[in-house]
């Protein structure tokens, strides 16, 4: 799916092109996005005016959709222009983690598919992660495919890109967050895990894993207790099931 | 991805071209296989007679693989057309897990999309999931874009397609299975049940959920913990939880 890791028409720094209905409907609930335009075909106009009374809209064939979004996209649709979400830094993260007994932060090192972070995007919201952090290089800005994967989550969990995740790690154990990495490798499995205070997980990219500095980094690491026929689990799939369990009270 | 619901050139009721690294070299390995044909990029001439040194090959360049799969799908340089995997009978099933103490199948009631089928069967195989079954009405047959997102796995899972569920449940159920059905509305979590013995879960479509009928079916009913600004979790994403918990000794 390299397809979707090129912008759509109208993508630009400034703009992004969410589309699918959760995600605008989503997208279009949430204040701190600036609307540039909504596209929708005819038969989402009762939705829309039920969902946002106020707003002026569009309503486009699907040709049009498809100029726009290619033929791959399914936007169901809808298609908003709109603003990108601002990203939060390591220290709004920490800030946040004050008012918290338990919490957890996922970091991601190195996972580049929109699609599988969009993914990672909606169980991070499912079991209440604090927030997320990337390696602002190597990590895929904010995508229409992103949010379409994400179903609307997107604009509930805090973002943060960090220019140096090993320094990112560093304030965070200052901060009392344990950090564990997950790798395949590792002796004990995730269950077995301490979950009281603040913890953070690192998940690699699928086949290469963490790199090297950043698994030194790691107070600990665990893995997921899967069978010798299979040799990974996707990275969204594996996420999903850490933040699963870091989630149990 | 409405695209891979189509089959691609050449594929019919007897054939199928399964594409992708893993999936390819999964297959090849695989005797049940009947291999009618292998296309590779020149870079995978090693791969390839390391893995299979008597099998002939024939090398095709990127402009050939699009002719076959379209632009979209991520080969790698590989493309296999070969036979369909037989499917099992609740019979079979039933018969495997007869030298098994606990075990547990995975049942999916009108789950449609190939990618998330495939990325369920990768789940399947890694929590050691005894087989799979689907109604044949209303599931996608084998295809490369199923087989693409199982990662080579789908090699080593028995699914059944059954003509009617219900009677399929009945059958577990006098061969000694507790059917469990995931549900968002039910009262126990997931991690409480009662893993010792045979179980079988039962996954309906996202947003759907299961049908009725197969719902009543059920001898108890269980959710994923998941917060509110939630709807639901993506089908293979709890899939995935489903099976990590039932897996758990």
């Amino acid at each position: 799916m390299k397809k979707f890791n090129k912008p759509h028409n109208g993508e630009n720094k400034d703009q992004l092109i969410i589309y699918g209905r959760h995600a605008v409907l989503s997208a279009l609930k949430n204040p701190k996005r600036q609307i540039h335009k909504l596209l929708i075909t005819s038969e989402n106009r009762a939705e829309i005016e039920h969902t946002a009374p106020n707003l002026s809209y569009i309503v486009a064939d699907k040709k049009e959709f498809a100029r726009i979004l290619g033929n791959e996209a399914v936007h169901q649709g809808f298609a908003l222009f709109c603003s990108r979400l601002e990203t939060y830094d390591i220290a709004d993260l920490i800030a946040l983690s004050e008012q918290r007994g338990q919490c957890h932060i996922l970091i991601l090192d190195q996972v580049t598919d929109p699609q599988n972070i969009g993914a990672i995007i909606r169980s991070c919201v499912a079991f209440d992660t604090l927030g997320l952090i990337m390696q602002d290089k190597n990590s895929p800005i904010e995508s229409g495919a992103m949010d379409k994967a994400a179903a609307g989550t997107i604009e509930f969990l805090p973002i943060a890109r960090v220019t140096n995740l090993n320094r990112a790690i560093e304030n965070l154990k200052q901060a009392g967050f344990w950090i564990i990495g997950m790798d395949g490798y590792a002796q004990t499995t995730i269950d077995k895990i301490n979950k009281s205070g603040k913890t953070a997980i690192i998940m690699g990219s699928e086949g290469k894993g963490m790199r090297r500095l950043v698994q030194e980094n790691c107070d600990t690491s665990v893995k997921l207790p899967i069978s010798p026929n299979v040799e990974s689990l996707n990275v969204s799939t594996a996420a999903a099931i850490a933040l699963y369990e870091l989630n149990k009270k």
